[in-house]
């Protein structure tokens, strides 16, 4: 009971700062030509069903340190905005099917304009970035600009290691080496970013923020194990992407690693032969195969026990990084946010 | 004779212009991993030859007004790293061979990690543009930034446009149609941003800059349809792409729409079959085909004159634009880059 209470506690309010931050994400889509090839297209993922981590975390961080929602808001609608160029890169680059329950977009609009949708969005984001000089001054403005400068460069970073990983089919991977991915491609942008960029709109102390780095390290990599977990045994219609997808991919996930490092030398073979051979050449079989495999070794337990480990930690470390902020609803939810993204079920 | 030194000195300026610009855009490059998936890859399209029109166009023009090249280096190195990440996925979304001589990204480290080489440029560029607050002041620093943003905002707008009417074989097309795309996707940042921002940086005066449009957009016009003439009748080794690659891409050049607008019914509707083809599907026969009835009713010819007529105009506006700039060796160089332009052969 007490956790269904805090599910619907964290949902709701999650629902509440995505739905404003999405209402004003459109609004900077400009009415105009071209339509068809690119703003018509534009609204495509920031419109389908999201859990909206990064605006919650960064607009209930800055509430929680006291300040407004709308001095945070343009940072939140950018830093969704990039997320969702990410995502779009980030699908085609992995030759993925599915995303929050619909067709990827270059599976829906051909590679060529769902490219040019994603540079787009990373190029919007821009102007309200921009638009904050007016409402929280200059050098606020200036300062979440450079730790926008910081977070874009750590993704593209994470997002070259993991698609180097795939490509030349890199098996001799530890824990630690996911880890240190998952910190540059997921956390910087999905967690430890939006919970500085609030407090840094809320406080103006640009000296205060890197005690926000490990609490939401911590909470970013449990968030990005439990969605690979969910990838495997999600339910396909509430996950909203293709069940397995990730081993049809080949992608690096802390289960697969944990089975590449303890499987038996001819099972290992057999799964680096898998991931050797072209996406579209893997057959289903050996798909259920490399699950089985998981399952039968405990790789799934593994990151589960992992996800919950990060979540511990990131508790403990919440206390430290919110120390200074009062108790409220927004406190609570960020505090809630941790259990509710390892115990959530999409 | 006096073209001949005409283009030696332009060529000599530029080539001047472009190695400190790509020598400094080198130096963003951090020396730390992931080097073998990204960072090695950046310099690629950088460090390819090339003619260097628009760090030379933004020095240049800060010259001739006064400026310091150190004062324009920063704006001038993130103008070419927006540009070659705009190149790595413009080749990528038409399915290009060649670049500069050589192969395309994509071709040679598989389309996943040039999307993304691309991705990080675009990224890269911000740190230079924020280095400018030390050089030219935060006043200057947010004005030239304003200037990127719709720089980079006209150019996915103009890509658009383009891969929209490739993917769904637009073939009603008129010239000017050709023209307002080409001055969306390529006369802003090839031509009409730089001049502007290096006039920015000289004189302070951004209500200065709208003189300097029409100018731009004529020479980046005359630019684009000169560069698309060279695809069909320049010498390979020199001009760096594949020769008669826009017709196998089924690109919508201003030739490409003279014969489509003066074909003959049954030569419009092989034609209009023939873009119908998927790329991969089209034969060397018809891609000849296509060229000899260009040559047949005088595409190219049309062409070059619209290049020469656009050239012309450009010059008597270059006299409104670099009205207030003394005559110096900067002016000169961007008064004969226009003719230079036209009568190029690479």
């Amino acid at each position: 009971m007490a956790r269904k209470a805090n599910a619907a506690f964290v949902e709701s309010s999650l629902d509440h700062y995505k739905e404003l931050t999405i209402a004003r994400l459109l609004e900077y889509i400009p009415d105009r030509e071209p339509r068809r090839y690119l703003y018509d297209l534009v609204p495509s993922y920031p419109t389908r069903p999201g859990k909206g981590l990064r605006p919650g975390l960064c607009i209930a961080t800055c509430r929680a340190f006291g300040g407004d929602i709308d001095d945070a808001v343009r940072s939140a609608v950018a830093i969704e905005m990039f997320h969702n160029a990410f995502l779009i890169h980030d699908d085609l680059e992995d030759g993925s099917e599915k995303r929050r329950g619909g067709m990827t977009l270059h599976t829906e609009v051909g590679l060529p304009i769902a490219v040019n949708v994603g540079d787009a969005l990373n190029v919007m984001s821009i102007t309200p970035l921009m638009e904050n000089r007016d409402v929280i001054g200059p050098t606020l403005t200036w300062d979440v600009l450079m730790e926008i400068e910081h977070m874009v460069r750590q993704s593209v970073e994470g997002q070259a290691v993991e698609l180097g990983w795939v490509r030349d089919n890199v098996c001799d991977l530890s824990e630690q080496d996911y880890l240190r991915m998952t910190l540059k491609k997921t956390c910087w942008y999905t967690c430890i970013h939006p919970c500085r960029i609030g407090a840094l709109i809320a406080t103006g102390e640009p000296d205060y923020l890197d005690r926000f780095n490990r609490f939401a390290y911590y909470m970013g990599a449990a968030f990005q194990i439990k969605d690979d977990l969910l990838n495997l045994v999600g339910e396909r219609a509430r996950y909203g992407k293709e069940i397995l997808g990730d081993i049809w991919e080949g992608k690096r996930t802390l289960m697969l690693i944990h089975l590449l490092n303890v499987g038996r030398p001819h099972e290992k073979e057999r799964l680096r032969a898998f991931l050797f051979t072209p996406r579209v050449e893997r057959s289903r079989r050996d798909v259920e195969w490399v699950f089985g495999r998981m399952r039968h070794y405990g790789s799934l337990e593994h990151a589960r026990d992992s996800a919950r480990d990060l979540s511990l930690a990131a508790l403990d470390e919440f206390d430290v990084a919110y120390a200074n902020a009062p108790e409220s609803d927004d406190k609570r939810l960020i505090r809630e946010i941790v259990a509710y993204m390892v115990d959530r079920d999409l």
